[in-house]
């Protein structure tokens, strides 16, 4: 009985039926270990095993291609899956669920979760799976191609079941992502309303507001504008500098006697 | 003023900046085919254009390669973009929102909707995009990808992009398959029903119930395995042959005087 951290962990069997070009096996690998994928297995592969081609595909997914097993059945290759999906491009007479990647993955990771090894087979380069292979299946995953252009290779299909099993993993996509916005702290609301009267102030004294009635508007205006950038409290001191600039005034900000910046004269 | 028509059916603008192979275009074509979006632009290719090497592995995506435009850089690429988006695999220092394929998605959709063109920016094969391309940008997209291994091609990059721009256009997954399980009507709850006392006639003339108060609760386990199979018409007719074959009864059904149909002797 496998354990769900493992399961979890290696994420869903990758079958690949009867693969005739290493390349194939190589790239696969690769979209395996992108999203975190471990379990490669082959079945019956055209030009033998170990394979230099799918070496050389693989690129830094070694450690997949090291761990892959080769089967000489699809019947082996999945004797120990308690659930097992067949990727299709084309409908097909069976009476088996359809579904996409999405429903695919929660489906595996939901299994996983209760220590259920699953599996997805991919089929041959031209003529994908046979319908005895996809009767082993409990159901059918295809893609949401465009119907009029539907010729996505095994590894373009492992890519987006591979993408979508990482991202079952998280509780929102952002939370999957390797990296955010760099965490350059937001300005506070006191140094944004400091720039705004900062910026108004330079362009009273540079007779910007003409007629003076129209002042409240275009002030709203400007500020709107610097709202919306969201600005870190860095890009703040960045632009006070160029205000201060453009009034020609020292930019180098000094210190208030409350310890609060300046970069005003005489304050 | 594009028309937000065209925009939706041609999808985002795809931007590849200076890559080096034309293999990779030609794989990023076919990507976009896959998932019908239209407008390939690339920057000063390295190998020039038209590019052989991008027609082959295009495949069958020649009308993308057809129609894609060629641009001495990435500022006249992008000139008549409204809403940009980069693509980076690595964390960079610029403040900008970091928002992974499928946000990127909705938020191209969205500017689709208003009639204003997007577009994604693809970086070179080894040192993706200079920063100040990236400082063109709107936001920055990456991928969800394991941090342990962060290798994707660029025809990988633009293939998971082009999916979710192509589901982010449909209500849900479902909608957005090309096909679905076979129309074949599932059994009336009538059809099962008589496959249940088929079967539990079969079994009681078999002497299979014993002891006789196990009855109940082994009938009731059977339901649920033929319930939970959610049988079609054509499927609940098939079993009641196999149950016939089983008990030695003629297996082609016969005409009831009011009309159904029937394997039983004797009716």
């Amino acid at each position: 009985m496998p354990d769900s951290a493992s399961l979890l962990s290696d994420g869903p069997a990758i079958v690949l039926v009867e693969p005739q070009l290493g390349e194939n096996i190589g790239t696969a690998a690769r979209a395996m270990a992108n999203f975190g994928l471990k379990d490669l297995r082959i079945v019956n592969p055209r030009e033998g095993w170990p394979n230099e081609k799918a070496n050389a595909a693989a690129s830094r997914a070694d450690h997949v291609i090291a761990r892959a097993r080769v089967f000489p059945t699809v019947e082996a290759a999945v004797a120990d899956l308690g659930f097992l999906l067949a990727t299709t491009a084309r409908s097909r007479a069976l009476a088996k669920p359809v579904i996409g990647p999405k429903e695919a993955a929660g489906a595996l990771r939901g299994r996983a979760e209760t220590a259920i090894r699953g599996g997805i087979l991919f089929g041959r380069e031209r003529i994908g799976l046979m319908n005895e292979e996809l009767s082993l299946a409990d159901a059918i995953v295809t893609l949401p191609i465009d119907p009029d252009y539907a010729s996505l290779n095994i590894a373009q299909a492992v890519l987006i079941l591979a993408y979508e099993w990482r991202l079952s993993g998280f509780s929102d996509e952002k939370a999957a992502l390797p990296f955010g916005r760099p965490d350059d702290p937001p300005a506070t609301k006191d140094e944004v309303l400091h720039l705004f009267e900062h910026l108004e102030s330079a362009l009273d004294a540079a007779q910007f507001f003409r007629p003076p009635e129209r002042r409240p508007s275009v002030v709203e205006s400007l500020r709107a504008m610097l709202q919306r950038a969201s600005l870190t409290g860095q890009e703040v001191r960045t632009l006070r500098g160029v205000i201060a600039a453009l009034e020609r005034r020292p930019t180098r900000p000094r210190e208030r006697e409350d310890g609060s910046l300046t970069t005003e004269r005489g304050d």
